[in-house]
């Protein structure tokens, strides 16, 4: 683990770069982290100043007497490594190059950053940057950015590849009065990138959210393995680039290939981290996650003053996939008893549009007793005689003091602000939307569910074997995708006992009956893929043979078409059963960047895919995703997923089809790309599923360095 | 035409209910009235006062000497009747009661309603409300609400079902300086409803945009037919009870029985109407379509100095439907030439952090003139060089000035704000988050789209035929929903050439086999519904008969059977053609509200449902829904919506199956419910489809009246 506390709470910081010009970043950051009160040595250095608002200018670091901690180094990339030379003699422990101008810019910057982190890994010398927007840690009051922003401190740790969405998040937070622990900026990040960040975090009690804004992830198996260590401490995380438009402008943006979104996403989704995909979405969640409770279940109650907004607040329940609760007879009839007659008591329980802060109370005071609600939603709209922050002050108790959520929502613009100001003063989690409350109220319900039964498949847990066919996969491994010979793809299928057709290669027509009669009709003849290889087209494959008539004119008249194509007298011939499915299914497995080993690998390793297959593979793109290793229960989540499960599991009236043999074959797809990291992808499709029976049919291996 | 004229700009007003207490709703709204300027004659009511706020007070409206137009009422429930008949006797021409107590509130409150509405109606007064909030018209300076907030004048008009909503919607529109032209509160809508005030809007010319929140519709047909005349002004409407849920929440609030919302849905959808499903986000679409110009496409440039938010942004242009743009060669030369190195002349157009307004200038004035970019996002983030104001100023220069819509997003919160006050306060559509601003953008560009394209079927359109079958449907006709017979659906499946399969009644092997002959095999062997209906069960339908002999051994099992079962020696038998579909689907219909006459009736009618069908009916619900009348072009957009579409298209590589005959089937569906309004619902599963043909084998036609 990096030791970041030299980073985190240096003794002394000089700052490269500043001059007299206030309006300079170097000058902005140096200004910063004086005024915020940081009580460490600053230095200002800069050549050409002797001394800069009354304090004395050095130079160059190493004419600083003192030990220097930190540099943050914001001059013009050209002189960047000279200043890197400078510090790594001065035996400075962290770097923060503000500049820009690197790799950001294209190949030349890209050279001049390779040399600056080599050098200094050389040296001792940690770097964080370039072309960030620096660091804040506001418990030691040290603010080493040029944000204009003042950040406040609280319990979020912050980390971020985009220093525009860290100042948009800080300006919000600024004007909702949100806290954080730790704001940091990555920047290229050419050395310190956000696994340095999380891990340190993880283990900060002081800390209880982490938020993390990343375009692409590094070493992503390690991330998970830190996430598995530590899975109870909330982890937000902001991927963009779902869609391929996206992609194309983050390799702009950041100058290299975005990984797999999917991969990704189903990596995070697996591990139990928290995905956002907005800058309000993002600053929501982090602050219900950093004021609210935990809450028991998905259970919600709304208590308004406005009926029809209480109507579309019901929609978005529902919608996000939270249950409207059902009070109890016991709080319906208090609740009648308590409020007008006119009121409703169901949920939403609305004590309408004269409600006063009062009323607002004894709704309250019962919904927080009805264990049939696990979280209530407080709605108020700016009526006529509503108490805004009356009503502001009592939720603010409620919230503080009640044992389960209690979130308000003000819906309206002018007169609610004065209210959700005093919310949000008070560290209450607020919303003006009934939309962004519930977005919020999601993902705080998921993660007190998820982390209370998280159960990660641990890379303990992996399968060891023998891995006999290495050397025979090793033939075909280049830099680029190259599909295993069927032969070698039968043995792998064998090791890991796939369920494959029942096939014998014969030599005549008695062979074939043999066969027949040993295994059940329909059978399939066909062709060798050598014979088929040949050029002329022709027809290689009979199905549907439903007898041995059938089978004995099917066998004359494939021998006659191979002879006419091929010329080959004695051609070998392939008899197989033919699989009548109830369901095509697919399967396949793919491997996410370089993950021949795992723990050097940049990716995240291998995903599953699971879905209906045949001609409705791509009309439904009905599929689910896991990563893996993923133990027998998360196979069941993942294929629980898709709407085809469904008919696998029999409901709606109709027969179960063979739902364990389908789990032994995601096993088995498992199984081989852990014995064999060098697949790169294996695809069963379609693989036919039966009552009896889950037999892969047609499978395709590729594999690449 | 109801004539609002008086309503809207009235000589003189009473207002019954005013006091000196100036808490009460009734001096509220007396006050509203006088200080909001209204220039007509107000007069105070109330028998306890001699003089109200040093103007005469009248003991009741009947003591007024001058002529009064209209009465707003603000008294308690019990006391409106006697009001209401004063000012019947007074010819008053509107009674705007504000009062709640009727039918909100149950079965007394109801009648009490309806007695006076009755009264009302009879002697020419029309009635607004009861409880409701009340009506401002701002060009007439007329605030007759007990809204606490100002209302701007605009060209918005606007009217709701909840009270609540509209002070929401007023307290949002103040902080942003949204303005209205009318802010009507229907309440309980027991005489005037939204139909009444959507006809008057539609016709005034000073009106560009309408927003309505209805949760329950009248008279859906005459709402669309006013639709249909007027289509070129957008209407933006939020019809909440998306889930069952909120649909319970809409049934104990207004006191009725919320209609289908899948039927409203495709109503309003086919017809143009804009709907939104939030508060904010029906803000936010009634300000871009209340500000912006029309786009003439749905390619969107996003000009940035955020790298990261522009991914975002990206993501959610691409998510939302619309299109990134392309900028011409030309555009991207000139922006390389304009711009720094650092910056991204693709979409999204990054112009990077240390941009300033003129670089926002200069991106701006490319991309206004580019003809790939139809409409342009400028998203700005609070770096620290930032020109926040300056740059609102440049936009709403480019915004009214330009020919597209130029779109302002500010993220941010504390910093940002002074920027977006600008706009908001040049009327310039502008939002502080991408989810927001392409959430109304994709609004205003469906807009800008489907009005220069929407051909709505008229109902002169209308098939009409004979409706030969109207005297045996009535024989099934009550209040409850009956099947027809099987031979009256055959009947009626002739009369509008559904292809249905042959088939023939044989009394003997020899019929069967002549009928054999003439079709082809394969063929089914089933027995006669009669026979059927008998207790026991039996075998009675024989599949996949595929010759002559399968045809002679099943006919005397089935014989056999059906003598075993029934003792009957002669049964009909029934022998059938067998359609081997290559797709099932499923073609229905439904009826929404009591239709029999739709200018009578107060649901939308019938709609036709199409998707697929078969065992993938409910697990992959992929259907899609149309309104009757839909022309053929509509038919095909309908089915079109699926996914199944594409496999009876024939794309992917597969054979198209008979895309012209399963319109023709959908025609015919809509034939037999124009024909006969008698029929609730008809449902066709399966409809087999294959290369040639599109055959109904099972259809079930219910009626009801």
């Amino acid at each position: 683990m990096t030791n970041l506390d030299s980073l985190f709470n240096p003794k002394s910081i000089a700052v490269i770069g500043v001059s007299d010009n206030t309006t300079k970043l170097g000058t902005i950051i140096y200004n910063n982290i004086i005024s915020e009160g940081y009580e460490g040595r600053v230095y200002p250095v800069n050549p050409n100043y002797k001394e800069i608002f009354g304090n004395k200018c050095y130079p160059k670091v190493g004419c600083i007497s003192d030990a220097v901690e930190v540099a943050v180094i914001v001059i013009p990339s050209q002189f960047v490594f000279d200043v890197i030379k400078d510090c790594a003699e001065k035996k400075v422990k962290y770097a923060i190059i503000i500049s820009a101008g690197f790799s950001e810019t294209g190949k030349e910057g890209k050279k001049l950053e390779e040399k600056i982190v080599a050098y200094a890994s050389k040296n001792g010398l940690r770097i964080l940057g370039p072309n960030c927007l620096g660091i804040a840690v506001t418990r030691n009051k040290l603010d080493a950015t040029f944000a204009a922003q003042d950040i406040e401190e609280g319990n979020i740790a912050f980390v971020s590849q985009s220093g525009a969405f860290n100042t948009a998040l800080l300006d919000l937070a600024m004007k909702k009065n949100l806290g954080f622990s730790h704001f940091v900026s990555l920047g290229n990040k050419s050395d310190l990138n956000e696994l340095d960040f999380l891990e340190h975090w993880l283990k900060d009690d002081r800390i209880k959210v982490i938020g993390m804004y990343i375009e692409e992830f590094e070493n992503g198996r390690d991330l998970l393995e830190l996430i598995r260590k530590n899975s109870l401490k909330p982890v937000v995380v902001l991927h963009p680039g779902e869609t391929q438009e996206a992609q194309k402008a983050i390799s702009s943006h950041t100058g290299s290939l975005a990984g797999s979104s999917i991969i990704t996403r189903t990596a995070l989704q697996q591990y139990g981290i928290i995905q956002v995909d907005g800058i309000e979405k993002m600053f929501n969640t982090l602050m219900i996650l950093s004021y609210s409770k935990k809450t028991k279940g998905d259970k919600v109650a709304i208590i308004t003053n406005a009926g029809g907004p209480g109507i579309i607040m019901t929609d978005e329940i529902v919608k996000a996939g939270l249950k409207l609760a059902e009070p109890t007879e016991k709080s319906r009839k208090l609740l009648k008893k308590s409020l007008p007659a006119a009121a409703s008591v169901n949920n939403p329980i609305d004590i309408i549009g004269d409600a006063q802060a009062d009323r607002y109370n004894t709704a309250l005071n019962i919904a927080i007793k009805d264990q049939n609600i696990d979280s209530i939603i407080c709605l108020l709209s700016p009526q006529i005689v509503t108490q805004i922050e009356e009503t502001a002050k009592l939720l603010i108790n409620f919230s503080l003091t009640g044992e389960k959520p209690v979130i308000p929502v003000f819906i309206g613009g002018r007169y609610i602000e004065a209210g959700l100001e005093r919310l949000y003063n008070n560290k209450i989690a607020s919303f003006d939307s009934p939309e962004n409350a519930i977005y919020a109220l999601k993902k705080l319900t998921d993660y007190s569910l998820i982390s209370s039964r998280l159960k990660v498949a641990s890379s303990d847990s992996i399968f060891k074997g023998e891995s006999k066919y290495s050397n025979e996969i090793l033939k075909y491994l280049s830099d680029k995708s190259t599909p295993l010979p069927e032969n070698l793809v039968r043995k792998l299928a064998s090791e890991v006992n796939f369920d494959l057709p029942k096939e014998a290669v014969v030599k005549n027509i008695d062979e074939a009956i043999l066969f027949a009669n040993k295994t059940r009709y329909p059978l399939v003849l066909k062709a060798s893929t050598e014979d088929i290889s040949h050029k002329t087209d022709f027809k290689a494959l009979f199905l549907n043979i439903s007898n041995e008539n059938e089978l004995q004119s099917a066998y004359i008249q494939l021998k006659k078409n191979i002879y006419n194509a091929t010329n080959n007298k004695s051609p070998i011939i392939l008899v197989q059963e033919q699989i009548r499915a109830d369901e095509e299914l697919i399967i396949g497995t793919n491997r996410d960047g370089d993950s021949l080993v795992y723990n050097n690998g940049k990716g995240f390793g291998h995903i599953v895919l699971f879905g209906k297959g045949g001609i409705y593979t791509e009309v439904y793109k009905d599929t689910s995703t896991g990563l893996v290793p993923m133990s027998r229960n998360q196979i069941m989540e993942m294929i629980d997923k898709t709407k085809i499960s469904t008919v696998v599991k029999g409901t709606r009236g109709l027969q179960a089809l063979a739902y364990e043999k389908l789990i032994d074959t995601i096993e088995s797809v498992q199984k081989l790309v852990l014995l064999y990291p060098e697949i790169e992808s294996i695809d069963i499709n379609p693989a036919m599923i039966t009552k009896e029976r889950c037999v892969a049919v047609d499978i395709k291996i590729f594999v690449r360095k």
